[in-house]
C-alpha cells in the first residue's frame, strides 16, 4: 500500500456544507493519506469553517473560498466535487484540463452520453448548454468493488447515487451470471432523509416527515435510469426494472428490498448465497449475512459497508435480497473516497470505518 | 340508521390495556350507539382504569374486571376482544353459548378451517387443543366495505390482520374482475412499532428501532397466508403472494407497496383508478387519491381511512398500488367498530374519525 | 349556550396553509356552531385547498382568496389571523373598522403598548410603521380560563404564544395570591419543532434536528418578556423570570419545566394542588394531576388541554410545575377558537377535542 | 505515554451485552493499547458473540463466559463491570482480591460509605448484604478531567453517572472557586432513553416514548444525591441541588441546563468563560464554545466530548450553564475507558473518538 506519487494526496473538496462535503471533510480529517487542502463553496464563500461548522470543529481552521480553477490546482492534486446536479459539468473541465483528477458525487457523469443525462435530467439540461459529451463516455462509473481497475487509471470518476449503490452491488453478480430472469425485477427501496440534501425543503422539515413513511417518484425517479444503464452493460441485454423510492422518518440510512426470479427455481437460499459471498469474498466493505439474518440499517450506519442477506422463496423460485447501507457514506461520501483511494494507488478500503456504534 | 334491539349497544371490551383494547376504547368512548359497560382483563384484573391510563381518563373511571363468561354476559351484548392469538379461542365459545355477539380482534378466527390455523399458528396450537373447528368455519371474515351484509349476520366475526387490511382493500377488486395476473403479485410493506403490541420486547425499543429500518418475517410471516386465503377465495384459483414486512421508526401508519402485472398492458392509470373508485365509490372510509398524488401514512394517522393511489408504468404494464392506514384503527380497532356497527344495524362508518390532524 | 346572534357565525382564516390556518381548519371543520366562510392566504391566494392539502379534504373545497378587507367583511363576522408577526397588524384595522371581530395569533397585539411591542419585536417594528398604539391597548390578551369576562366583550383577542400559555397557566394563580417569591422564577420549557412554523428552514429539517436537543434563545427569548408582562399585571409587581426554550425531536407537544420558591416552606405539594385544584375546578380544559403523577406531552396531543403537576421539595420548599400542552392546539390554535366560542357567547371549551389517541 | 506494564493491558468487560458493555467493546476494538480478552454476561454466558450482535461483528468472535472470578484473574488484568447496581459489588471484592484494577459503571462504589449507598439504593440494599464498606471508603470516583492522580493509582474507581458527567464538569469550577452562590442550583437535565439501558421496559418502547417528552423522578432521583456528594467534598459546605430528569425522544445525547446565581452579578459571560476555559483548557475532551452559541446534543454524539455554553443574564446575574454529552460514551462508557487510560499509565483520552458524524 503506498501512494503513487507522495504528492499527490492534496484533496480539494468542493460544496463543503451540504451534507456530501461535510461527510467527505469528516471521514479525510481521519484518512491517513489524504489532506484537505482547500474547501470550496459557492454561497459559503469566505466564511470560516468553523463559525460555520460548530459541529465539526477542524484543527486547522479554513476559510472556504470560491472555487477558481486556477487556484484549486495550484492547492490540489484531486476534487471531489459535492454540487447540485448540472454544477459539476461547468467546472470539471476546467479542473481536468488543470491536471486535476475528480472524483464526482453528482449524476452529470454517470450516463455514457450526454443524450441520456439529458433525457433524464431535463431541468438542469434545459439551463445549461452542455457539450462535454466526450467526458461522459470517458468517466468511470465508479463501483469500487466492482470495476477497480478502471477506477484506479480514470481521471474522472463519477460515483453512484446512493439508491443505485444499494440495488446495484448485491444484483450484478447475479445478473452477470445470468442467474435471474432480466424481466419483473423489482427494487422497493427506502431512505432516510438526509439523501434529500441539507437544503431546506418543506417535505423534509421534522414536523412534516416524522412519523410518516411516504413513496415518491413512483415509476419516474431518476435512480431507475442508472441502475438499469449498468445492469444492461454488465447483462449486454435490455433490462427495465421497476423502483420505487420511500421516504422514511429517519437521518441516515438506506434499504433495498429487490425481488427478482431465479432462472433455475431449484437453487436454495443457501446456493444463492455462496454465489454473490464468492464474488465479494475480499471486501471488507462488503458483507453477506447468514442465511435468514436481515439487517436493519442501524447495523451499518455511520460506515462504509454494505450488508446484504438473500433470501428464496421456494415455492416460487422468487430471491428476495436485502442490502442495507449508511446513504451518506457508502451511498455517498465514504464510496467517494473509496475511488479516491483508487486513484491514488491505495486500498479502496484505506481510512474509512466499518464498524458502527450501536445503538 | 337504527340500533335493531334499543337494548343491545352494550359492549364488553376484552384486553382492554393493550393497544388494540386502548383504541376500541378512546373510539366507543365517543360513539353515539355503543356504550362500553365491562372492561375485562387478565394481567390488570382488579385495577382502576383511570390510574392504569393517565392518559385516557374516563368519566365513569371503571375497574377493570377478569373475563368471567357469566359476568360479561350479564353486562353486554356485544365483545370485542383484543387478546394474545389462542387466547381469544377459549373465551370465545363460552360467550357464544351466553349468547354474546363477538367481533375478535386476534387471528384465532381468520382461517376457514382450524388446520389451517394451526399450520401458521403453530405454537400456539400445541400449547392449546382446540376442537372449534365449526366456528372457524362459521366465523366471518369482517371487512366491513367487502362483505357487509355477512357481517351484519354474523354472530362472530373474525377481523384481518393490520397488514391484510392495507394489502387486500385495493388488490381485491383487481383480483375478482380479473385484471391482474394471480402470479408474481408482490406486497412490500411498512409499519410502525405500535403493529408489535405493548409488551415490552427488547427489538421494539426506541433505543433499538428509532433511527432504523429493517425486514422482518421474510417469506414466512403469517399474514401471507391470511392474504393468500382471502384472494383465493375471490379469485376460485390458487394464488401465491410475496410478502414482505418492514418495521419503520414511527408509532402508527402503514404503508403497503403492492405490485402487480395487468392482464391487458393497455390499461392506464387512469383506467384503473377507475376500476376501483367504482367498486368503492360510496365508501367514505377509502379514498382514492388522483393519479400521481402518492400517499404518506400521516395523511391518515388517527383516522380510520385508507387512502389508495394507483401507478401504471407503460413500458412494461406494471400495476403499483400505494395504500396507507392507521394500523391501530383502520387496520385494527377501527375496522372492528365498523364491524360492531354493521352487526348492531348501523352504518359502518357512524362514530369513526376520517379527518387527520396534520402535521 | 346559544350564539348571541344567529347570523354570527361566519369565519374567516386568514394565512391558512401555515399550521395554526390547519389546525384551526381542522377544528373549526367539527365545530357545531361555526362556519369556516373564506380561507384567505397570500402566498397561496387563487389556489385550491383540497389540491394544497391533499391531507385535509373539506367537503366544501374552497378557493383560497388574497384576504381583501372588504370581501372578508362581506362573507364573515369573524377573523381569525394566523399570519407571521407584524402581517397582521397591517390588516387588523381594516376588518375591525368593516366591523369584524378577530381572534389574532400573531405577536402584534399581545403587549399593552406599541412602544413595548417595538421593544421585542424591533426587526418587526423597523420594517413597518405601526401607529396602532391604541389597538395595542385595547387588544384582550386571551387567555380563556383567567380572563373570561373581558374576552366575551372584545373586538380584539391576541392570542398567548404556546410557551406563555404552558407557562402561565399553571403560574398565575401562585402569583396571583402571593404564595411564591417574585424573584427566581425559572422556566425550562421544551417544545416539539412544528412550534418553528411551517416555512422551511435548516434547524427544522428532520436531518438537523432529529436525534437532538437543544436550547435557543437563552436570555433573549420574545416569550420571556410576554410573560413577565402578564404575570407583572397580575401582580402588580416587577417580576423577572428566566426562561429557555428548546427544541424537542417531536412534531408536536410542549411541556413546561418551573421553578420556584413558596414564601411558607411548609406548605406541602397537596396543599399547593389544593391552590391551583380550586381556581380551575370547573375548567375541562385544565386538568391537575395527583401528586406524583408526571405528565407526558404525548397524554395532550391533538387535544386542547392542559395537564399539570405540582411537586414541592420539603428539604428547601421548592415549588416545581410540570405542564404540557399541544402547541399547535392548546397552545395556539385550540386556545383561539376558545377565544372565538368566548366572543361568540359560547362556551369557551365548545367543539374542541380534551381525549387524545394514545399511542 | 506509556504502559507502565506491558503486559497489563488485557481487559476483561462484564456484562457485554448491555448498552455500556456494547460501547466499551466497540470502543477498545479500536483502542491501540488495549485488548479485550474477557467477555462475561449472566444471561449470555456461553453464547456466541457475533451471533448475539450481529450489528458488532469481531474479527476474532468470542464466546461470553461466566463471570467466574478465577478465569477473569487469569485472563485479564482490568476488569471493566458494566452490571445492573448490585451486583458489581458481589463480584469486585473476588476481583480485587485476586489482583485485578477494576473500573465499575455501576452506582455501586460512587458513594463514600456503604450508609449513604444504602439510603439511595434501598431495594437493591435490603436484597443484598453488602458489608463492603471499606472498599466504598478507598474507591475513587473517577472524573478524568477532575481527579486524574488519583484515578492513576486507584484500584478500584467507581465512574459517575450521565446526568452527574453533563452536570459536574461545568459547574465544579464555580463552585471550587466559591463564584456562585450553594444555595439554589438548579440542573434541568435531559437524556435519550438509551439511558433507560437495554432491558425491554413498556416505557421505552417507541411507540411510548416517541413523539413525547416527559419529566420523571422528579424530586427523589438517585443521581441527585451522587451530585451533591461531589459538590459538598469541592465546597466543603453543604449544598442542596434541584435536579430534574426529562426523558428526551432521541437514542443517545444529554443536555444539562444549569441555573445557579452569581455571587458577584457584574460578571458577564465572557468573565466566566475564562474562568471555566482556564481550567480545562488542556483538555481535549472538554470544548468551551464562545458565548452565544449553544450546543445540540447531536454535536457529541458518539464522541467523549462534553461541549459547555456560559450565558450570564445581567438582569439578575444568574449563571446558566448548557452542557451536552453523549451519555452512552462520555456519560459511560467512554469516561470509563479514560479512567482505563489513567490506571494503566496512558493518556486519558487515548483511543476516543472526539469529532461527531454530522448530520
Amino acid at each position: 500500500m503506498y501512494l503513487r506519487n507522495n504528492n499527490a494526496n492534496r484533496v480539494a473538496i468542493i460544496g463543503a456544507s451540504g451534507y456530501g462535503g461535510i461527510q467527505c471533510l469528516r471521514l479525510l480529517n481521519e484518512h491517513p493519506q489524504f489532506e484537505v487542502t482547500f474547501l470550496g463553496g459557492y454561497k459559503t464563500a469566505s466564511k470560516n469553517w468553523n463559525e460555520l461548522a460548530p459541529f465539526l470543529q477542524l484543527n486547522d481552521n479554513q476559510i472556504i473560498q470560491a472555487p477558481d480553477p486556477d487556484l484549486i490546482a495550484e492547492k490540489a492534486d484531486f476534487a471531489l466535487l459535492s454540487l447540485p446536479n448540472g454544477l459539476s459539468s461547468s467546472l470539471t473541465p476546467e479542473l481536468l484540463q488543470r491536471g486535476l483528477r475528480i472524483v464526482d458525487l453528482s449524476a452529470d457523469y454517470r450516463y455514457r452520453s450526454l443524450e441520456q443525462w439529458s433525457e433524464f435530467y431535463s431541468l438542469e439540461a434545459q439551463k445549461l448548454n452542455r457539450t462535454d459529451n466526450t467526458l461522459c463516455a470517458e468517466a468511470i462509473y465508479g463501483i469500487p468493488e466492482w470495476n477497480q481497475q478502471e477506477i484506479t487509471n480514470a481521471k474522472l470518476v463519477a460515483c453512484p447515487g446512493c439508491f443505485p449503490t444499494a440495488g446495484l452491488l448485491p444484483l450484478m453478480p447475479f445478473v452477470k451470471q445470468g442467474l435471474v430472469e432480466n424481466e419483473g425485477i423489482i427494487i422497493d427501496a427506502k431512505s432516510g432523509t438526509s439523501g434529500g440534501g441539507r437544503n431546506p425543503k418543506e417535505h423534509l422539515l421534522l414536523a412534516e416527515c416524522s412519523e410518516a413513511i411516504s413513496p415518491y417518484g413512483v415509476i419516474g425517479h431518476r435512480h431507475t435510469s442508472e441502475i438499469e444503464q449498468q445492469l444492461e452493460f454488465i447483462s449486454g441485454q435490455k433490462i427495465q426494472i421497476q423502483f420505487t423510492p420511500h421516504l422514511v422518518p429517519m437521518v441516515r440510512g438506506l434499504l433495498s428490498t429487490t425481488y427478482c426470479r431465479l432462472r433455475d427455481p431449484g437453487l436454495t437460499a443457501e446456493d444463492c448465497r455462496t454465489v454473490i459471498e464468492a464474488v465479494y469474498r475480499d471486501k471488507s466493505t462488503i458483507e453477506i449475512l447468514p442465511v435468514g439474518i436481515y439487517p436493519s440499517t442501524k447495523w451499518v450506519r455511520y460506515t462504509n459497508k454494505i450488508l446484504i442477506s438473500i433470501q428464496v422463496d421456494k415455492r416460487n423460485g422468487r430471491l428476495i435480497i436485502l442490502s442495507v447501507i449508511d446513504n451518506l457514506i457508502k451511498g455517498q461520501s465514504g464510496q467517494a473516497i473509496q475511488n479516491l483511494n483508487l486513484m491514488a494507488g491505495l486500498n479502496h478500503e484505506l481510512g474509512l470505518p466499518l464498524l458502527t456504534y450501536y445503538p
